[in-house]
């Protein structure tokens, strides 16, 4: 098989860049390696920036996004006593949209075949080859039968376990990690959420977040060791400790119901650089991650993506080759700025355990100056609704 | 001898807390154990905020500072190739004073005189007794003869190793501390500064401040390891780093001089609460310290010494013992704040030997995004020259 624009993984990323793609005209096939059922079953991120709504707006695509998703104004920290509102919409303008990662993924899922974007799913073996070539090509099997895609640009979408970063020599790339000594364990119940926005506390029995899918579905996490176990953590216990560190005022709040979903997840910040590699080019999770705090994995990974179907397009409308060239860069100003928040963030709401008396004092100054400060409430706001492209 | 207030130290908190208090008809006697000579001779921070100048125009003592200091609209953070400036004007609607505390010392001591504001200076083995009782005194010797100070209130005013923070038990008071992994080595020369601001450069080899006490005279530091000694760094090995550190455009316009004063200075955050027992108050870095990133020490003092002065003058006029109450945690909310602005600041600028390489790419993204953001400019500008009182 021939195509312009091979693209690996049918996750968020490849899906939304395969559709912005396949609006321009383009040919592009998608391979991934699990099932759709599997894709969907994947419980991520729920909060979307204006620039990933946007997004989905321009393909038209976000009309059961605008029907089922809650716009929100603005979220809230705490250190457990206090909440100290974020007024998002106040202090920038604009607004984010919870919405699961899973809704948005089904919607760009059932738009495919209509607009005739090839997903190629439980693809076996996905191997990347000459990606510095001028003919780059990808082979993996289907049902058991060898496949072969001859493509003029590979696009690795494929996560952080996928294949494609894997395809750029480390004589080129170049691995930035940060490894936190905790995990977030959370927990998906239908019942409706304790508050209808966020609410991010650092209590001094560690971080939690209550935050929802919807007005009947709620997602609460905490920060455990990376050793807690989820068969450590019946209901019950995790909803006495989200009660405790969500403080007098919100704790009380909390509905409890049995959990649809419950597990752990390291944190992890991770940047590879660059990008591209000849004709390779890397987006979303398979270039960087981000703690889950502030949500900017997958708005991240529409930015990306965003700034790679430019580049495409513009190659193959007009031949251009310089914004081929720029999008590693394009992309990573913002990427470096998305993790620096998220890893802020991350620092200012969880207990690191080599951190002293001193230490939590700085975080609880900073939760002081924000409450008192509109420019330092307004850096957080403008990073959390997203970054200008 | 008996008095109102007793001050231990003859620094500049000590000494502006002293006018204050005269200023109001109150009894004072300052003990200090040094010579005066030797407390003008401490070179110190040299950027006065508006807080700070507005306390000495409030006494009529900043006909001098005004005359001879040099107003400043912003300074520059830079990472050795590009300058930020923070506009601090522009985004505060302030400016801040360079004015050496050396000279804002002599004019407050040179005023003393005249407004009967008694100093004893070489006061040997000075000593705290009964702070906790209504009747709290100070002893030492004054020319080898043993005195007596009675007073209703001791103000500790004394620094760091004074000993009025030792007066208060270990079951009382607690030490919040951090000691950083380097030290500031700093040259003194009379030679025109390289650039009318502050330049504050987080380089590849380590950071460095350019700045100046006045027109002629420079001041500038470099982050050395705290095992290096002064004779490790004779003037031109110090200019040769400083030129390369400060980066192409600016290090290039230093001009070198033989050092009128070279000394390196270990860096530490240090809060001890409360500051307050019984009838003793602390006052300035008696109660905490901050490194010298961004200049706070002299005008937290200022502001400590502002709130005290306050706290006292209610006490003697209206019998006012509310506000002798709320001195500490007043005076804590302001200093755990500027706490957090010299850590963060310090952080951001200096190269620490165990920062990996995706932290050094933290601090690179931080000044990107500082550089790209009004909002996070003002953070610092509203920091830099000092939050409200």
């Amino acid at each position: 098989m021939k195509t312009q624009i091979a693209i690996v993984g049918a996750g968020p990323a490849g899906l939304l860049l395969g559709h912005l793609l396949r609006a321009e005209g383009l040919d592009v096939v998608v391979v991934e390696r699990a099932s759709a059922d599997y894709v969907l079953g994947r419980i991520r991120a729920g909060v979307l920036e204006r620039t990933t709504t946007d997004l989905m707006d321009r393909l038209g695509l976000g009309e059961r996004m605008h029907r089922e998703g809650l716009p929100h104004d603005g979220f809230h920290l705490t250190d457990g006593e206090r909440l100290i509102r974020i007024d998002v919409k106040a202090l920038t303008g604009r607004q984010v949209m919870v919405y699961g990662q899973t809704e948005l993924t089904r919607d760009l899922m059932d738009a495919a075949p209509g607009r005739d974007l090839k997903v190629i799913y439980e693809a076996g073996d996905v191997a990347l080859h000459d990606p510095e070539s001028d003919a780059p090509y990808l082979t993996f099997t289907e049902n058991g039968t060898a496949r072969r895609i001859d493509a003029q640009f590979i696009c690795g979408c494929d996560g952080y376990h996928g294949p494609s970063r894997a395809a750029i020599p480390a004589s080129v790339g170049k691995p930035f990690e940060k490894v936190y000594p905790f995990g977030w364990l959370g927990i998906l119940a239908n019942v409706p959420p304790c508050n209808h926005e966020l609410i991010y506390t650092n209590h001094d029995r560690g971080f939690a977040l209550a935050s929802m899918r919807s007005e009947t579905r709620s997602r609460y996490y905490i920060q455990v060791p990376l050793d807690e176990k989820v068969e450590d953590w019946p209901d019950e216990r995790l909803w006495d400790e989200l009660t405790l560190r969500l403080g007098p005022e919100v704790g009380t709040q909390i509905m409890r119901g049995p959990a649809l979903e419950k597990s752990i997840a390291p944190l992890r910040s991770f940047v590879f650089e660059p990008l591209r590699h000849g004709r390779l080019m890397l987006a979303g999770d398979s270039a960087h991650i981000v703690p889950p705090t502030g949500a900017k994995g997958l708005n991240l990974a529409a930015s990306d993506v965003h700034y790679l179907s430019e580049a495409l397009i513009g190659y193959f409308r007009r031949g251009d080759t310089d914004a081929i060239a720029a999008y590693s860069d394009r992309a990573l100003a913002r990427i470096w700025k998305a993790e620096r928040f998220s890893w802020q963030l991350t620092r200012l709401m969880h207990r690191f355990p080599d951190n002293d008396a001193f230490d939590r004092r700085m975080q609880l100054a900073d939760l002081d100056y924000i409450a008192s400060s509109v420019a330092a409430q307004t850096t957080i706001a403008e990073n959390y609704v997203g970054l200008p492209l």
